[in-house]
């Protein structure tokens, strides 16, 4: 690994969540990473869609270890998944509400206008899923049931970066995580 | 109102979902609503950031008469949340997953980077939540619970439609729906 490479995806991971993809021109990019162009093509030479695929992978990973270290360090899946939209509105309130889910602006953006970006964006939202899925299932849910209790909480929390972000305050990830560990409560107790 | 005025709006609505607002130009707008640079300017004096500020709230009104719509017409609360995901899950699948939020990409896009539209998304969700909780207080809910859970609805909806459009499925929008009636029909017990 180039440490030039990988300033080019971690400002390109900032930019995405600062400004979104379309938001996010090539030159920015360089003046944010200190790479001349001629490098970011060097180590990117499908350009501006093979740079963005290797950050969405790249950040999702980051994100996914992030949030399994909070759920296995907590005494108990509840507890853990509290801690989660305890740590996102922490997050939020410390980077004056600009680091989120790295992943949702560009999902969104690329949904109906880049096929190869759509489906990178599947693949970690599914990866995600899996993930807290097999955490759930470990802590006593049935399997099926520990796949859509995963995509409910992911999702809720997905929501609560919207309208927190949008909003300026913590109160909807607050009031989402309230509701979340309910229901994961709730999933363990049927 | 003029004809014109309401083809760029609608345009430009449709733009948003697809690309977002980075993604969508003036050139753009002025294409997919046969209209000319003039007439956009001559409606929208203050340009893209005029007109995205009246295009969301348009749609956010839009929408919110819709989602009341389908609430107001269910026989009871429980049934029409469950209403609310299985139409939303029926739209984006008859629209090739594009028809979806009217607001969200472009609120992750603002979010820090564009005060002024920030605001008007941050209006836009409020009034929602106001109008769901509005609902779920007069199914019996109280006062402050009927508030924390239109919100964490309309987050799990919005989580549904990221979701759902980044794997074109509608198993996650479904799976989100009957945990949000679950926990609908919870509030109104307890």
């Amino acid at each position: 690994m180039s440490g030039t490479r990988e300033r080019i995806v971690e400002a390109t991971s900032a930019l995405f969540m600062e400004r979104g993809f379309s938001g996010s021109g090539l030159k920015q990019i360089c003046a944010a990473s200190a790479a001349p162009m001629g490098s970011l093509y060097h180590f990117f030479p499908g350009g501006k869609t093979e740079l963005a695929a290797e950050t969405l992978r790249s950040s999702g990973r980051a994100y996914q270890l992030l949030v399994e270290a909070i759920l296995d360090a907590a005494p108990d899946i509840v507890t853990g998944v509290g801690d989660c939209f305890t740590g996102a509105a922490e997050t939020l309130r410390a980077s004056d509400y600009a680091d989120a889910c790295p992943i949702a602006t560009v999902a969104l953006e690329v949904a109906s206008s880049d096929e190869a970006l759509r489906r990178v964006t599947a693949e970690i939202f599914e990866n995600w899923v899996c993930s807290a899925a097999s955490r759930f299932a470990a802590a006593g849910v049935n399997p099926a049931r520990a796949r859509e209790l995963a995509i409910v909480v992911l999702a809720a929390l997905e929501g609560g970066f919207l309208f927190s972000r949008a909003a300026r305050s913590t109160t909807a990830m607050e009031a989402i995580g309230r509701s979340m560990t309910d229901h994961v409560a709730a999933a363990l107790r049927s």
